[in-house]
């Protein structure tokens, strides 16, 4: 128990300071280290695991909807980034810029993709010739640099891991379908592998994607009452085929524009899993994209027999598909149990020579601590129910934090007193539709607007700032 | 007919022009496009599938020895990467430097990654302290730069994808082990996924990595004769590890210099595959890394039932787990067949009326071009055999191909001669030892050292040039 209690103090408590608890949790739990390049980080293997199994459920879903992944490459010359006027002004103020090759002094600078838009419509331009050739539906894995000024691991970072899809269609009741359908796929993603909560909706004019013509994003509320931006979904229109000159033959051999979309997520997600489910004793992971969903820890372990049947569990737990581990160190189980909770592992199996006795073992499940003793004969559908139910528990609690935390206002007093008195939150207020109001909403309360939800509520008639009539019901708050 | 003919002209014949042929294929079996980055290419869907089969069973092989997926940062300063002489003499020159970060100048220069020995021993300086912490076992699927005067496709491109392991061991005798299981493991992928014979082997000291003490590779002999470097695994000794001081207390307390190793392959395995494997009708891809393993070819399509039994063909190969394609486009078969020649697919299912009729279908394998009927209920059976006897063949035409081009030689008189009166291939010769032999055979006969074999075989007593003793078997050739 000292072990115990040493480890769960080494974390800083989530109330006292979120922000310093949150750098404690991406340390201790392994899953980054910083490194002498400000903004970049060093993904460790637990936290680079995380991520592999989003890679792999998230690909699963896109291959099903039939995308195809392609790389390209990482340089874009000055001149292409600047061929649509919106998108090069949104993005050239943080580009990082490849000036000199070996020794030589490049004719023309190369940025480091922030985003590839530019790049796809230079390929697009080359093999998109007829209406037989849509559509294209493309995504990439890749690694992208936005220079902030401000950086937090998997947050906001210079470097980091995405994955970007762009798509080319021959009308644009096709591509606004797509920009919908990935939508939809993130966020069931978000709600089915990372149990979080997450609203659907559109962004307003002031925070579209710079070149897009709709961005759609989902947006979910972390512990603290802040917003995070989970994933975005990008229409365009046929913007970027005018400025890059992507035409087709259509059936009758007329040339047309096409219609693109753009959508992606990043290694923030991990970052929004730390701040939804973790607390004071560490990471709370999700059993869909945890790197072990079950840890065996023998108890007594140098008694005879012990170490054997907890071999024989984990070789079990194996042949069911689960991600096992058994941990026989040297360790006392009191650290190994802070260890695991820290790192968040979703259910932990003791196994000591009283249970062998019994034919059974203990199961604690790492969101709630809630311990139960299984037949050693139900194992396996013991561990899979309870793995179901730490995603499910882990769903409602963020389910419910943010329910706590969402206020109704018609007026800015209102969002005042709601956020002084319940502290951040998502504020549910309507717009007038004017970005003046918006600036304003902001620049009195606090909050911005992160997006009009698709499913629309009526709370009042008039906009929560000039009261003149409403257009769209808002969720406003304060985002990472 | 006329559309096959069409579509195989389109291909320079290989004898006549092996380069041209060769870019030909990358270009038509849409393995790649052009992009306006000189050296840096767009990887479409096709290529872009075989780098995933190739990713996808080395990951699984990484995973069973013990190895942990890492993301390092892709930027290097510029007195990180001055830490190791050797490494930055061999480096530098070929580095694309960032110096702009927005608009504004940086105050040091960062290097894009050309390999990332200096990152991963920043990273072991910070999380490396006992015995306890080591061995490391790190390996990261990344994008690199070197910035290469002449550049093609795969081969040698500006950009590049590849995997780089990293690993730190606490002796000498574990980091040279893993060097040399990881070119087992090499060795074993090419010839087991890639049907590609190799030669193990360790290169002579003017050809090792930069900051290594022993470079181990695999070398494969193209079809047109140019040897080409298809994997490489590094042993370091402790020279990165005083450079960065990376050092760890033992068990009995005293700190101590680890050691060290990499290793990596790259996207120029797609270029072996097309240069070992392909011929004048296109690609032909070994089935375990084949986007598309057989492919159902419906002939007379509109008749009743065909398209049905075709679809049938294909749920049946889907669920014994191939990955199968029916094409039931608008196209004629003959254009079918020379597409999915071009593409390299392994088997072509061809399935009509009269097939129908006669319960049974018609596998051809790409690699000879071999036809044979085929019951239907003996669908699945048949097309595991097929796919295996293709990689078999392949293999034996891969290693076919390099014993008729390997030359035993013991003279500069009889290396000449050989390649003048055969075309280029390997050398077989032995070498005293000295840089100036090396150098001196390379200027009189055109062909450089490529490995010192680990299958040593004795050839005569003397060096192939000097007439000094000899103490290696050198394997020498020219290379891509």
């Amino acid at each position: 128990m000292a072990d115990n209690k040493k480890a769960v103090n080494a974390i800083t408590n989530m109330d006292e300071d979120f922000a310093q608890w949150y750098t404690d949790i991406v340390k201790k739990a392994e899953l980054i280290e910083y490194t002498s390049v400000k903004g970049c980080m060093a993904i460790r293997p637990y936290g680079y695991a995380i991520w592999e199994n989003i890679q792999r459920i998230l690909d699963g879903m896109f291959k099903e909807t039939g995308h195809e992944n392609v790389c390209m490459p990482m340089f874009i010359p000055e001149s292409l980034l600047e061929k649509e006027k919106d998108h090069v002004e949104g993005f050239a103020p943080e580009c990082a810029w490849v000036t000199l090759g070996g020794s030589e002094k490049l004719e023309e600078k190369l940025c480091v993709r922030p985003t590839s838009e530019t790049l796809f419509c230079e390929h697009y331009n080359h093999i998109v010739h007829s209406y037989r050739d849509l559509p294209k539906l493309y995504n990439q894995w890749v690694n992208v640099v936005r220079w902030e000024k401000t950086t937090r691991p998997f947050l906001r970072s210079r470097e980091f891991l995405w994955q970007e899809g762009h798509t080319i269609h021959a009308t644009a009741e096709e591509a606004i379908e797509e920009t919908e359908r990935m939508l939809n796929v993130y966020a069931t993603f978000c709600e089915e592998s990372l149990a979080i909560p997450v609203i659907k909706g559109r962004k307003t004019d002031s925070d579209k994607f710079a070149g897009a013509v709709a961005t759609y994003a989902i947006e979910a509320l972390m512990h603290d009452g802040k917003a995070l931006q989970a994933g975005t979904s990008h229409y365009f229109g046929d913007g970027f085929a005018k400025a890059f000159d992507i035409q087709y033959a259509n059936k009758d051999n007329q040339l047309t524009y096409p219609h693109q979309t753009s959508w992606g997520v990043t290694t923030r997600l991990i970052g929004a899993i730390i701040m939804t489910h973790g607390d004071d004793s560490g990471l709370a992971l999700p059993p869909a994209v945890a790197p072990i969903q079950a840890v065996i820890i023998p108890v007594a372990q140098h008694k005879e027999g012990v170490l054997e049947k907890a071999g024989e569990l984990l070789d079990r737990l194996k042949k069911a598909g689960l991600r096992a581990k058994l941990d026989d160190s040297e360790n006392s189980p009191g650290w190994k149990f802070a260890e695991y909770e820290m790192k968040g592992v979703p259910l932990r199996i003791e196994i000591g020579p009283k249970d062998i006795e019994n034919g059974q073992c203990v199961m604690v499940t790492r969101h709630n601590g809630e311990k139960s003793f299984v037949k050693l004969e139900d194992l396996e559908t013991a561990a899979a129910e309870k793995l179901k139910a730490v995603h499910d528990g882990l769903y409602q609690k963020a389910l419910e934090n943010r329910e706590r935390r969402t206020y109704s206002c018609t007026t800015l007093d209102e969002i005042t007193k709601a956020l002084a008195e319940n502290g951040d939150g998502f504020v549910k207020a309507m717009w007038c539709g004017e970005e003046a109001c918006e600036d304003e909403v902001k620049e009195k309360t606090g909050v911005g607007s992160r997006c009009i939800p698709f499913e629309q509520e009526h709370i009042s008639d008039v906009c929560v700032c000039c009261g003149k009539p409403a257009k769209h019901l808002v969720y406003w708050g304060k985002a990472y």
